[in-house]
């Protein structure tokens, strides 16, 4: 958990000093995993990271954004009492911090008004407050629901440097806070708990850089990491020069602290004001600093599959933890699906905690079986077989005066799905472990899923996952060995739920639809906007006709982690009753 | 449809008329029920209305907030060829209006800002568009999300009178916007789409008359009407004189027009200034105005449980409705919570559109199917009746060596729940009614419901009602006649799930749960602050605890009216993942 850059290091062979004409402060970032409404436990993990900064002479020590509440705390910040928690929450870490300088997250309640701030803390005493400028109320954001905006930013000077704090949203407008604070200061901070999609982390590192360069200032980012509900953190915290360059850099879906020497010029004309709050370093500092060798580690750039997966894993392990399970129980069907979604669940909490269920029907194939039996062997997780006649025929037995002279379809279908939905669920209500749902974005936005079938669960995993990554991320997954067995891959994706049923008897080949579902759900183009080869308008009118009528069915399903820049969810608010459709 | 008060009509015999030294302007409020995304649908409603009004000789025509659009339309702000089409809907809307001057809420594109405005269309052109200038972004209102604040009231003139026009929220805090304009106009107008629950009606009347008395100005106040998912518009439009009284006032739930006029003084100091927008009259209303005899109607006032019932049918019958289904299919169980749901289902739908379907299994007293039955009878609709026990013995065989050696429990009681819900789903399938759940507010508080059982299906009726009103709605319905058989009033509740269960096994009496829900749900109260007669601070603490827990179930369940200040949904936005659980 305790990391720094190689850059760093080499750094930290020639160490600058305060007597040298430059300023040398040792920066450290905690990158780590908050818990909402877990004040004990966030306030235990601050105390835990600076006594390890305090070993390592960290000159100012960073927490993301809301580190207190956990982010984001959502409708709890309307109650009085989680208000008051985070408070006196707020005055024990101060107390526990003796001998540092720390910033961190907190709500913080001013008579009537609530801010998104940052409480510097000086040696144990609270000393200053920055409050988020610019608060954002759009995709998954809702923070202008309960904060009131900052109205100046905060700057204060430590060891001779003049520093300027602000929060995340704060950074992302190039003409907000931080332009005007980088006139007057030596290195910005800022602290964040900003979530991850696809991309993401290199469009964030591509901003940060491109503001210090802009700047002019270097710039020290600390990012959240972990799992909350459907969103997960990504950290990639980073600590970036005033010529834009990387010094320190944390790895993704991981918790560590980055350490980093940083010298600063402060440049004429910025000396001290005495209108400008100026921070002590704590006396301990000074007795720890030069005796301590800083941790090595090299920062990994992930591959996107890998950082895609990863952000599967943490997503899944943290709301299974989070929740209070430790175990999941999931439907293989022998589709590609429900192999990704073991996969996952085995990396999130181990085999030992995963169970699969094949429940086959007279429509499944011996492929069902023989793949699920393969991939359970791969990743090594206990299964159990249940076959669904019986739940069939009495289903059929109760129904038979109603539906006689009816064509069987969509309702003797969906009893399949159901009968397995309630197989899973029995268990899971059985021995306890939460189910998983497997439907990939590409199915649960076409309504290609049965609600209360397969549908039923606590959790979707890949439910942001559309179905052509789904099979690339598989691809990656068999990069060294066979974990979803080659058939798998191969066959054609059907849900068996009649006789030789094929997915693209009802829907258009998955590369073809995932660009239509890209445009439409993704970015919000209309069916004139969008063009797809080999596919007619007619057809491209029908998807996004069935993505608006199964709104519905979105609505009650499990959450699952956002990896797309627009999951279905909190960042994709569509009415159900709608004329549109 | 056509409709005004008594006192109006009094006011008509002697009208009063620009010569005298007052102006008399003829207003007609539209309240009416628009359709989200309804282009085609609002723009037919607005002309038709014109129609009316234009033969009525009105000064004025008021339409609701987004009118155009439809309320709230949410995301689909975000999509260009949605704002296209409200632009061009506003253009035809504005042609179709020759002869007249309306007012109509859209959603108005300035560059790259959205603004939720009201044109002013004076004889078919769009001379002047107001902008709302206070957003609300807090309970179900996320209008931040897509709007920018406009910067300025609008006024104009129209027949000498000096007129502002503001929007919903704008009139909502005392010293918004009203407050200035009304130093400078004679008569203040608000069109509104406010949502309705308990007491809003009343205390939005209040707000109205305070406004009027306090900016020394009469007020005309249109809002919507209407269904949309969890939302109900209530109507109760008013007409407030400059003291406070009441001149005109629309039915709550019901379309209508509603037609006053008044009389107005221009104070001194408020002549036509050369740059206020000066609205001509159409040469056509003169033409009109006086050969009319306005129709009359008396507002008349419900009791609470009639206003809260009537939110419920309209509530239900437009989101059947415009969801595009015209039946409706639920279970009956013989209790309380399935007898109130049907009843509204029929008031809503017609009795011959609603389907009771009785699955009794071994722990179903005789009295659940002599009630259901005798209920059905009173209510006039049709029933099945499926026996579950085969689907109970199908599981159990299914089971039988996984669940050897436990004892039955929590999985066994879902598993009948699940069937059942997958009975009414099947019916549904194969049938095409929209099945309705029928748990109350206090049992999904608690999470005592089964996911995908008898939470199943397309819309929770009831799921804001908590069950003590549940009673109080149900002596209400029975006032004149018995429509819930005595005995579904006077059992003890239970959910039948095993032998002689009942809630008060689960669950603290109603009387003394509700008004702890009431506390903690709606009014974010801490244990420590809720105090109630009967229940220890465990008992307290067990029920914030249960309402935490259970979060995960409701954000499963399907969308229901919202009858209360706080309604679980989009109004009460809390985590799933939290350890203030």
């Amino acid at each position: 958990m305790v990391r720094t850059t190689k850059k760093v290091s080499k750094a930290k062979k020639k160490p600058a000093s305060a007597s040298q004409k430059g300023i040398s402060l040792r920066l450290a970032l905690a990158q780590v995993n908050a818990l909402v409404g877990g004040f004990k436990a966030n306030a235990e993990k601050v105390k835990s990271v600076c006594t390890k900064a305090r070993k390592m002479g960290a000159d100012v020590v960073l927490f993301p954004e809301l580190m207190v509440t956990g982010y984001p705390p959502e409708d709890l910040l309307l109650k009085k009492s989680f208000i008051e928690d985070c408070q006196k929450t707020l005055k024990k870490i101060a107390s526990a911090t003796r001998g540092l300088t720390i910033v961190v997250g907190f709500a913080e309640q001013q008579g009537e008004h609530l801010y998104n701030s940052a409480a510097l803390i000086c040696d144990g005493k609270h000393v200053a407050t920055a409050r988020k400028m610019l608060l954002p109320n759009y995709g998954v954001f809702d923070e202008k629901r309960y904060f009131i905006e900052g109205d100046e930013p905060l700057r204060f000077s430590l060891k001779g440097a003049q520093i300027g704090l602000t929060i995340c949203e704060d950074i992302w407008e190039e003409s907000g806070p931080g332009k005007t604070l980088s006139r007057h200061i030596d290195l910005l901070l800022n602290i964040s708990s900003s979530p991850y999609h696809k991309g993401k982390a290199q469009s964030r590192r591509q901003m940060i850089v491109q503001r210090a360069k802009s700047y002019k200032c270097p710039i020290a980012y600390v990012n959240l990491v972990g799992g909350q509900d459907e969103l997960v953190f990504d950290g990639h915290s980073l600590v970036v020069e005033a010529n834009g360059e990387i010094l320190a850099q944390g790895n993704s879906f991981e918790e560590e602290i980055i350490y980093t020497d940083i010298a600063l010029s402060p440049k004429p004309g910025k000396t001290e004001s005495s209108k400008i709050l100026s921070v002590k370093a704590p006396a301990s500092l000074t007795k720890f600093k030069n005796f301590v060798q800083l941790p090595i580690c090299v920062y990994r750039e992930k591959p996107e599959e890998e950082e895609i997966y990863s952000a599967l894993v943490l997503g899944t392990r943290d709301y299974i933890r989070k929740n209070g399970f430790s175990k999941v129980v999931l439907g293989l069907s022998g589709g590609i699906d429900s192999s990704l979604t073991a996969a996952v669940a085995v990396d999130a909490l181990g085999p030992q905690n995963v169970v699969g269920v094949l429940m086959p029907s007279p429509h499944s194939s011996k492929g069902s079986i023989d793949d699920s039996l393969a991939l359970a062997k791969n990743l090594n997780i206990k299964t159990f077989t249940f076959p669904i006649v019986p739940a069939m025929k009495a289903y059929e037995y109760i129904l038979k005066e109603t539906f006689k002279d009816t064509d069987s379809g969509l309702a003797e279908e969906n009893l399949q799905a159901r009968i397995r939905g309630n197989l899973l669920m029995a268990l899971s209500n059985k021995f306890g472990g939460m189910v998983l749902t497997t439907g990939n974005k590409s199915e649960i936005s076409m309504g290609y899923c049965t609600l209360y079938g397969d549908m039923a669960g606590g959790f979707a995993v890949i439910k942001d996952v559309p179905k052509v990554l789904v099979y690339e991320l598989c691809e990656w997954l068999n990069r060294d060995k066979i974990i979803i067995p080659k058939n798998v891959l191969t066959k054609e994706p059907s849900a068996e739920l009649r006789p030789d049923q094929l997915d693209t008897d009802s829907l258009p080949p998955y590369d073809l639809l995932d660009p239509v579902l890209l445009r439409y759900v993704e970015e919000d183009a209309s069916v004139d906007e969008i063009k797809v080869k080999g596919l007619s308008k007619a057809e491209i009118q029908r998807i996004a006709r069935l993505v608006d009528l199964n709104e519905y069915k979105r609505r009650q399903g499990p959450p699952g982690v956002k990896i797309t820049p627009k999951a279905f969810g909190k960042d994709r608010r569509l009415p159900i009753t709608s004329s549109s459709k």
